[in-house]
């Protein structure tokens, strides 16, 4: 008789191994960290002896549910909005409230309320991708949770990093500080292939590489991702992830909502494993995945709630039966996953889908002891059969809920008994998070009469820009741009002449940005208005850096299509004041060696300041990247035009225009 | 100061009304059956006292949800065989069992336990379509819950029924019985435009404007519902109806995924409401319903579970969830159906798709107190935000669970307080449900090795068909037949000549039925083989009743395509016996009187009885049609053939065969 830590005994234990072997009275020992045995109760209690003996009659004894993706510190922002657009939800409400409020003691609270619905409903292991990734691997490490978490890298400036570059180096050093950590598994989590740039896939996969650690990703969540990815690109997602070499690293991507057949072969053969999230892929519109099709193609599929803000819970019962039923609803195919199938989804597929397989995700002597045990008779699932062995992975996959959960276990360590959480202060956590609930209303609240909801509210936000490098210099002629652009170093990959209409909204209060209602008439060749486009800019303040004298580092803008007349913005917006600006732009995109930059030569007619301007102009996206195309961008202004520093202007049109009596 | 008999206070009260009020500290004034004020907690708090005051501090008061579509007793049956196709599940599991089980008892306990279900999930009304309606009815009015109950009416035998006139005659008997009800409301429900042949569907039309009761269906729930109507009756399936004046009755029709654009709008005109099933919808694979289009068109719109023999469950917190997030997802809309919407058709626009909404699905003075207090504030559903009126719908709609439901009141009757059920004995209830699922279950087993169960396991079956009349007689020659098919009252239709290859599998077992293989060898006009096709019927042993001498009823079969060969079903089957019969057949389909018969004439070339007989056929529906048809038949037989009793023969081809020494 050997004497371990704890039994549970008395409960049909599913142990979803290899052989998906079953006990009706079945039970489980547990030493330390480690499933020691499982079997009958009898066998069990035959050979083990324990002083927590937890009788688990009526019960289920199953693995713990693994989420595979998530974004945990988001729970804070659960149903602040809902039922949007994708723009409007992301860019007007999303990401400015995370832009203010998004630091180390929101992710860490987040965390831990996430961890507490976590526990409570049966998950213990999940996969996150966030800023401050340290903060959430701290909280679940308190709470008790299994977790790989995923430090987030993109081109644009995040709550966590000003530039990718910052990220890429907290990310090397959070995998250090975590890798050994008995509880949790540092990642890189390049955050889609839309927000980051060849150089930093690239460079997210070597730190992975490196470490032999997971990436984490978003792939194709909408269709516009595919058709940007083929404009921007000229390739598909997934080949263009295969070119880079990324999925050389440990890869496993969420959504894959709009992959293609050829696409689903190749995220197959490189063993990339699918993180599928049916309720925000359902919420968001964003579509139905072809899991039907990665199936038959053998991809490694798990399954995720993604982030409160678009679920809005974790609740892993509900997703795993909302993965079960919608794919045979939307293929007409009432056999293709059945419950067994998506109950290894959220258990043993799930840990393999994060390189976790061999830890967790079933019950075996020897893995860690990560379960739950289920009210196997609620009212909701009564009565019940057991003629086939099937009939209980129909009970837990068609109708348990989260709350049928009693005792939650992660590597030997009670998290939850008789639905009490054993590791998490609830009370404190909760009141913490009304307060983060009340000062971000209050936010919100405070934004409403703010130009961007306005804007928000008005529907139609297309993009946020990213950084632009610009210099701008007045001009006697076109001479110094005529010398630029026969320079030898210089390529002229198109050309063309607008005449630009431009009325500026402004505000009482400065940081409130400023509204550009903007008419672009398009010039032919015979000097006549060959197409006309409207449209409004929203430029939010900004601190704007300084490289050189005359270059600035500007922030990002939001565009909509102005579909409506000008006098609608002027009522809508009820400005301080109105400005225009008239001028007539010849604009030249040119490679200067081999990057590309785009030159304006501007003659401005309204208001009548009759002067001319040149502005040369340039996208970037690191800060190494911004240091370089200033260094250039002077070179073309000095060298190339041949304009001294007495000529450059820092103001913008619209405040050169004010400046005047 | 005016008294009444419960006071719900300091809640967040939605009304649901026209004007969608809340009242963020409200309160309910509750007397009788009645909701006497609904406001602020200070508003009724000084107009009204009571003796039992119910605080509601951090929940939400809300009317109940109204599930417009499902099937009670079906309860019993959940889990019991899943992720099946439709024909085998409901062929092989669900119609067999019922065939076995259902009887007043079945309906009853089913009914018991399912109503525990609905009131610990928050449902104060449903409707429901089922055999036994009166036994529904009664346990539900026990219970203390809400609803409309439809009696079935279809072609086919029921547990309840022989015919379709014994359904209507119950039906007729059950709405005079139970009208005046205070909470039952009695209804008929033809089954299905594809169950119901013409006649019953005008029959139910009529009983339902005579009495002003509901009239419940069930309408496309597949694809092949479509199909079938269209090589049926040359008419889709709205249009048949529209056409039939079924719509003239009050009608809530459940399913309607595969109506089109054209049918949307003949529902809307008409005023036909549906019961939108989207977890069931998608468990059998039927689809996905065109929910936006019928928002769009103006269709009345409401949410049912269907039962949870498909579901698993009563959960209208999951299903109305699922409904708001499906439309999203398939028409790549995220603003189509907001919570709010999905909250109402869960609810006012529940009730009103009932016509009830003069009743409930609102908290208004003057309306029956039906009501719920749901957990505002679960760790699922926390952080809270308050900034939008919106949100509270957001947060019952995508992360409130049936768990959260703290207090239920149906007619202003406590039916759980504090998530104790207080009408129902649970543990009585539950163990006679498990009582039931042992029995079921030992049923199953024994079909083991059945011949149907044998027939399913290999898939396949692909429709039960019903009653025929038959006459059978041996001919020297064709001249009976040549006699008839001259006849000035008999138009020939089509005509056919076959040789057709029988193979029977005889069981040791009579009642286990016939298995019968058949090559069907169609020969054209040259005497060629055109084509062939080979067939599995299987005849149930069925108690045939005579209505002449030689007229037979003969029960219904199961048709599945051989598309294995003849040597597996032979291995498979692993029959006692094997019995063989080749005959040449001419058919000819006629129309005698209006009426369409099958007349064969065959040759018996194996065994070597060398006879040659005639056999007049025909289909149908209700007893009234059998003895109309039998009565037409023994017509042909005599008057036309001129065939007189002492040719008749009673037997099968292959009883003859099996009869010769």
């Amino acid at each position: 008789m050997q004497t371990v830590d704890t039994l549970l005994i008395n409960g049909t234990v599913l142990t979803m191994n290899a052989a998906m072997e079953q006990y009706s009275d079945g039970a489980v020992a547990i030493s330390g960290d480690s499933i020691v045995a499982v079997g009958s109760t009898a066998a069990i209690q035959a050979a083990y002896a324990a002083e927590d003996v937890v009788d688990c009659q009526g019960q289920i004894i199953m693995p713990g549910l693994v989420n595979t993706h998530t974004h945990m510190p988001m729970t804070l922002l659960r149903a602040m909005a809902d039922d949007l657009r994708l723009d409007v939800w992301l860019m007007g409400y999303v990401m400015p409230v995370e832009r203010e409020f998004v630091d180390p003691a929101f992710c860490r609270l987040g965390t831990q309320l996430s961890c507490a619905e976590m526990i409570r409903g049966g998950t213990t292991l999940f996969a996150d991708m966030y800023y401050f990734e340290a903060e959430v691997a701290a909280a679940t490490a308190e709470a008790g949770l299994r977790a790989v978490c995923g430090q987030t890298v993109m081109k644009y400036p995040a709550p966590d990093a000003a530039s990718f570059e910052e990220s890429l180096a907290y990310t090397r050093q959070f995998i250090e500080a975590w890798r050994d950590h008995p509880l949790i598994v540092p990642s890189v989590a390049p955050h889609a292939p839309y927000t980051c740039t060849d150089e930093i896939l690239q460079a997210c996969t070597e730190l992975a590489l490196e470490f032999d650690v997971l990436l984490q990703t978003h792939i194709l969540e909408t269709r516009q991702e595919a058709d940007d990815s083929w404009t921007a690109f000229e390739k598909k997602v997934v080949d263009r992830l295969v070119g880079l070499g990324v999925f050389r690293a440990k890869t496993i991507a969420a959504h894959c909502v709009h992959v293609d057949s050829e696409e689903i072969r190749l995220l197959a053969t490189h063993g990339v494993a699918v993180a599928h999230n049916p309720t925000s892929n359902l919420k968001l519109a964003s579509g139905i995945a072809p899991i039907k099709g990665m199936l038959e193609r053998g991809v490694r599929l798990s399954i995720g709630t993604d982030g409160a803000a678009s679920n809005n819970d974790l609740d892993m019962f509900e997703e795993l039966r909302l993965a079960a039923l919608l794919v045979k609803g939307a293929t007409y195919d009432p056999v293709v996953l059945p419950a067994r199938d998506a109950l290894l989804m959220a258990t043993r597929w799930g840990a393999e889908a994060l390189h976790l397989g061999h830890l967790t995700g079933s019950l075996e002597p020897g893995k860690r002891a990560d379960l739950i045990v289920l009210d196997r008779d609620p009212l909701h699932n009564s009565p019940r059969f057991e003629r086939d062995s099937n009939s209980v992975y129909s009970q837990v996959v068609y109708a348990s809920q989260a709350a049928d959960v009693m005792h939650t276990m992660v590597n030997g360590r009670w998290l939850m008994r008789d639905c009490a959480l054993l590791t998490l202060d609830i009370a404190t956590i909760r009141a913490q998070a009304v307060d983060y609930a009340r000062r971000m209303e209050t936010f919100l609240n405070a934004r409403e009469g703010n130009v961007l909801n306005k804007l928000v509210a008005i529907g139609g936000l297309q993009q946020e820009e990213s950084f632009e490098i610009q210099v701008k210099a007045r001009v006697e002629d076109d001479t110094p741009v005529r010398q630029a652009l026969e320079h030898p170093l210089v390529e002229v990959m198109r050309h063309n002449h607008y005449r630009q209409y431009d009325t500026y909204f402004l505000f009482e209060d400065a940081d409130q940005g400023r509204v550009r209602y903007r008419e672009d008439d398009f010039i032919t060749r015979d000097g006549e208005v060959g197409s006309v486009r409207t449209r409004l800019t929203y430029t939010i303040p900004t601190k704007a850096a300084e490289f050189d004298e005359a270059v600035l580092l500007s922030h990002s803008r939001f565009i909509a299509p102005a579909d409506r007349p000008l006098r609608f913005y002027r009522e809508y917006f009820q400005a301080r004041q109105e400005c225009e600006v008239h001028k007539d732009r010849l604009r030249w995109h040119i490679l200067y060696k081999g990057v590309l930059f785009y030159i304006n030569l501007d003659e401005i007619s309204e208001p009548d300041i009759a002067d001319r301007y040149v502005e040369i102009k340039s996208r970037t996206w690191s800060q190494r990247d911004a240091h370089y195309k200033a260094a250039l961008t002077t070179e073309i202004i000095n060298d190339l035009m041949g304009l001294g520093r007495e000529a450059r202007v820092r103001m913008e049109y619209v405040d050169l225009c004010l400046a005047k009596p």
